[in-house]
């Protein structure tokens, strides 16, 4: 574990600034005999059957295959997190942005298979998303919270209502 | 007034039936002879400086034409309102939206002229993005609201943090 701890070391929590190199992280985050590669890829053809399953694995409401598709096609940009084990990879985590290409970006659908989560892995994810959109110059980064995740968002350097900005839904009745 | 009136009813104001028809609202709304008329467009051919001009009036800081011009671009949804007087027509209202084109859309850039204000041009505005983005088959629609407009927005149908959900922002350090 001493990778990962290294790795996700507080000092750079909020800073923007990570210690990745490429598209790839390695490192064994099992404590068996197995060694396991965890790699993220912004490639948009992901099998959307995969992402139903990482999906569904925490719970979330099943949303239409055909509007999945059209989502990930129309954001900014599109992450996976694979755990890749010999020949074999696993989809393990999944975010995506929406943006105007210049000021704003938007992240949704944050998601880390439960196996993989509180191993700093949700945060690599987000990292990842932070490192990409502030290569193509996006500035204000934002998000909406469920109530369960604003500390852990708020430990990525996010802050809620800063100088009472609200955000605001509107959904159709 | 009475067209405004009728027209900005408080009975539909949160509920996403708009009486539009067309791309234009025409509306007599000064209380002088002129006669004016008030039209929205999707058109995203619009003069930057003219933009800016509209944007100076309400004091918001200046920002760079070239990312302005592909925030418009790469937008969504941008409408613009404007007022025409004979041959002469002036831009008096903009917002924007961006989108994943399936389920969220996030509302960006608000504004209406001063002279303007307190017509119901506003919510007019609003309700023109709402009903563009719901015939989208968007169902989700955010913003970010400030201190000062989070009851403009309350009062068309928006929630602010509903069931505790933060809206939250990374700046660069």
């Amino acid at each position: 574990m001493g990778f990962w701890k290294s790795f996700f070391s507080s000092s750079d929590a909020a800073s923007g600034q990570t210690q990745f190199e490429g598209e790839a992280i390695e490192g064994t985050i099992d404590r068996t005999d197995n060694t396991s590669r965890i790699f993220f890829s912004t490639d948009r053809d992901i099998d959307l059957y995969e992402l139903e399953e990482l999906c569904d694995a925490v719970g979330w409401s099943r949303r239409p295959m055909r509007k999945v598709k059209k989502a990930i096609q129309h954001s900014f940009l599109v992450t996976s997190m694979w755990q890749q084990r010999g020949n074999t990879k696993r989809l393990i985590g999944f975010a995506r942005a929406t943006s105007d290409h210049a000021f704003n970006a938007t992240i949704w659908d944050v998601v880390v298979h439960p196996d993989f989560q509180t191993k700093g892995l949700g945060k690599a994810l987000m990292k990842y998303m932070i490192r990409k959109l502030r290569n193509e110059d996006i500035s204000n980064i934002t998000l909406f919270a469920d109530p369960h995740v604003v500390n852990f968002y708020r430990r990525m350097g996010f802050m809620a209502d800063p100088e009472g900005i609200k955000g605001m839904f509107w959904y159709p009745d």
